[in-house]
């Protein structure tokens, strides 16, 4: 059993529970728990008419998550994909029903519409004004005289919350919710069905299939289709959902079924938008989770073309987490790139006694190519010599371009060199370390000074300590004693390079991820290639 | 492959693009698809300090989905799992960063931490203020030194996000997020493996085990564990995570890493509540989709003890919709249950007449019970007598106790009794035919406008019309002609029975499902019992 519950026979409601443990005390449940299962707004009065929703559970958010201000006064909630009780209806009615009487907002299966409707004639009998709408907007059967309720419902939601919350009658909230369920249509696509908590999900839809014009209780879709992309997907919807509008622009509403990822539901999203029928959408409510199939992997799409109230209706704003809110869909916004993206190419100057060193590091780093590689190859992929080698060459051509008069650009240019040539972490590592430099170094600082302030945001970027088997081994001793010169900074970085042949346990960097036994007594390449570096400016 | 995409290299800009389609121009992108991939604030006037984040895609909402007032002013964001180009962190940067500042939030990956921190060092080349925080949140691995940075990171995103729309200084909110990052503590958990896009998904986790400790990527937890309940699956995170915390209140972060249901996130909010841990958290962010890891069924739980200011800068609310809110954890408000849920039982009443005519009816029926079963068995289970006969005695056992002399409360009453005996759609709807009948009956219509409404009612409800091989094709007709005496309505209701014969594409009801060649030549058994009922009044 792949799913995060305790027992089928207690998701419902302990998912409830935990729903209010974070309500703050804004919405509340009847003490009735495990038969009658009835979230409702604490701050309600009764003085305005009450919406009452709900069926079966498996579609969250629906219906607890819409409860609140601006939109449901109670949820009414079965088991999963089961009506609820005609006594827990009637319990969610007698809670929430004044004087101004309450608007039963219903999805068109059996046994909701049934529960629903006996539950209202019992509410009237106790003398409570009870009006239902029955919300039956799906068009995957086109000549169906009973056809689903599914998405679209949130349309009457909104619509109805808002009248409600203005103070409209009963009788003009229900006339009006019957005459937008009559209006909205809705249908769904899947790339799978759902699993039923406490069940094994049931393979049924094929690889490459889809199925088209489903409900929302895992039932079969009406017909499975090819399925090859979003786009298409999207098309083959609205090409049905298209007979059932007139010419006029539409308000969609993009629902996840559940399974979808939010960067699926982004694709379908700017597919929609793209579609045929993507011009005449002046609004979108989502992409978002709002009546799902548990864990479907499936979208559905409905579509209403609201008059002047119902639209004002849909944009104003509540306090519900789960309602997307209303967006007018609008060309996406770009923003010219900005300016200092390329690298600024420093002007060229000259100094040759660095010209000189430059050269020398260069040439000795590409001779030492084959004899870093192969020490590479005890630990890595034995490339570190070729990769050192590289960067070398790239310097070496560029060397006359160089900023070799002042340190602060030079290091500036070596940093940017360097990370387009060099590649890999090791090359974004030392870019960080020289750019690092040039930033000391321009406020007057000494050599020294400034490579350490390199190396020091190198080791804060990669992590990396003396100790861990990685350059900083050699590099470190090496540039604490540079200002005694170079023969000293290459005896301290020849002892910090052997020292690595003995670190067994990487902590960072490429070897951190090397038995033991492969690293004893091998220098590491990148500690090695800088101790042959300051070694080789002594000897030649 | 079963995912809404058009293609792997086009996922995340069209998904980017589907979000700001309906950003309603407050977001807009860098104009660098593909390689730069850069959403920003266009509502930004670079007048404060500019938090940048991002990473690889995946992670959805993660990161696009918390720019905004109050978050984060940009985000940067790489192909799947995949970090952004150094040059795509720089242009985030630059499109945002004034003389304030920016301080980039980062994830400990290396290939973040490394990208970022060179576009840092480029951006500092050019002039710009720039920190950086990295985040490493994750506790799976005790003694790692480069824990990875998970959901715990929008804390820092929420906090630094409130100082900075503060007007707080770079240095002062830098090191706060520091701080507060070596505070956080995070682990997850998950019973399946993610699908990367335009892959099939890796099957690693057997059924009844769980991963504990696993990363946003899609890699291995640390360990595989023995998975029951939910509840235990809290316990063994939580006890993870307490050797992190002090002893002090904490506040928790319950992310979904993509694939659990609503159902399943209250579950197991109601779960953490409830744990050892529970008493000390006091507030909740989530539970919610933040830092996903694709479609991963899994969840992690992100501790922190936040100061004052820290948790006032939570509690901020902010305009965005991905963002949760915090929540209090409160004890769940519980609402008595309203009275009048019990049927009132009516006072008794004396009506030797109406008692004589219930009777007789009430015999009629049970005596039909055989008959009626026979015939329902052509079309359906073959129990439609025995039903009829069950609340027939039903009543009659009742019939003292009925209010005889009171049209409407005898209604009611035979409303009530049918609703608790007779079960099924058909009791629920004959139920509804005495409820509406009873409310129009107390108006002071006649004992025909009583009924017909009943009717009205019950076919509004029940979605059945004459001509649906339903009762309604006898009882219609015969309530019709009632005010002629029952001999009209026995000969309307015979033949309105009879006709049900040639009815064999029935629109609604059970016989809706059964094919043609089954119901030709016979009655349905509904309208075929109230044909009884009125012809045996004749002759008994």
């Amino acid at each position: 059993m792949k799913q995060f519950i305790n027992s089928r026979e207690k998701v419902v409601t302990e998912a409830i529970d935990g729903l209010l443990s974070t309500a703050e005390g804004r919405l509340g449940r009847l003490d009735s728990f495990p038969h009658i299962k009835v979230v409702v707004r604490t701050d309600w009065d009764k003085s305005r008419v009450a919406l009452v929703s709900g069926g079966g559970s498996g579609h969250e958010p629906s219906h607890v998550g819409f409860v609140g201000e601006g939109m449901l006064s109670a949820a009414v909630c079965g088991e999963i994909f089961a009506s609820p009780s005609v006594d827990a209806v009637l319990a969610g009615i007698l809670a929430v029903t004044g004087n101004p009487g309450c608007l039963l907002i219903v999805k068109n299966y059996t046994g909701d519409r049934l529960n629903f409707g006996l539950a209202a004639e019992r509410a009237r009998a106790l003398g409570y004004k009870v009006r239902m709408v029955v919300v039956g907007d799906d068009v995957a059967l086109p000549d169906l005289p009973q056809p689903r309720g599914v998405a679209g419902t949130l349309f009457i939601h909104k619509i109805a919350g808002a009248m409600a919350a203005n103070g409209a009658g009963l009788d003009e909230i229900a006339e009006e919710a019957e005459r937008i369920a009559s209006q909205i249509s809705s249908i769904g696509m899947s790339l799978d069905t759902c699993t039923i908590p406490g069940f094994q999900k049931e393979e049924r839809i094929g690889s490459g299939m889809a199925e088209l014009g489903l409900g929302i209780h895992g039932e079969p879709g009406i017909e499975q289709v090819q399925f090859s992309t979003a786009a298409e997907a999207v098309e083959l919807v609205t090409d049905r959902l298209e007979p059932h509008t007139n010419s006029e622009p539409v308000i969609a509403l993009l629902n996840n079924l559940g399974g979808c990822t939010p960067l699926e539901m982004g694709v379908l999203a700017n597919a929609l938008i793209k579609s045929r029928m993507g011009k005449r959408i002046k609004g979108l409510i989502g992409p978002a989770s709002m009546m799902t199939s548990l864990d479907m992997r499936g979208f559905s799409v409905s579509l209403y073309t609201p008059n002047d109230t119902d639209l004002a209706a849909l944009k104003s704003s509540v306090p519900i987490q789960a309602w997307p809110g209303f967006h007018n869909t609008d060309a996406v916004k770009l923003i010219s790139i900005p300016e200092g993206l390329r690298p600024v190419r420093l002007v060229s100057s000259g100094n040759e006694q660095v010209r000189a060193l430059i050269s020398r590091c260069c040439t000795n780093l590409k001779n030492c190519e084959t004899e870093l590689n192969a020490l590479d190859a005890k630990s890595g992929d034995g490339d570190t010599g070729s990769t050192l080698a590289t960067a070398a060459n790239a310097i070496l051509k560029k060397i006359d371009d160089l900023p070799l008069a002042d340190n602060s650009q030079l290091f500036l240019s070596i940093s940017q060199e360097l990370s387009e040539s060099m590649g890999g972490s090791s090359g974004v590592l030392i870019s960080i370390f020289f750019a690092a430099a040039a930033d000391v170094s321009k406020e007057g600082h000494n050599l020294q000074k400034s490579l350490i302030a390199g190396l020091e945001r190198m080791k804060q970027i990669g992590g990396a300590q003396v100790g861990d088997r990685t350059l900083i081994d050699a590099l470190e001793p090496a540039l604490a004693v540079l200002d005694d010169g170079i023969e000293s900074a290459a005896i301290a970085a020849r002892n910090g390079a052997d020292s690595t042949a003995k670190i067994t346990r990487a902590k960072a960097g490429r070897a951190s991820y090397v038995a033991e036994k492969n690293l004893a007594g091998y220098n590491d390449p990148g500690a090695e290639a800088v101790a042959i570096l300051f070694e080789k400016l002594l000897s030649n």
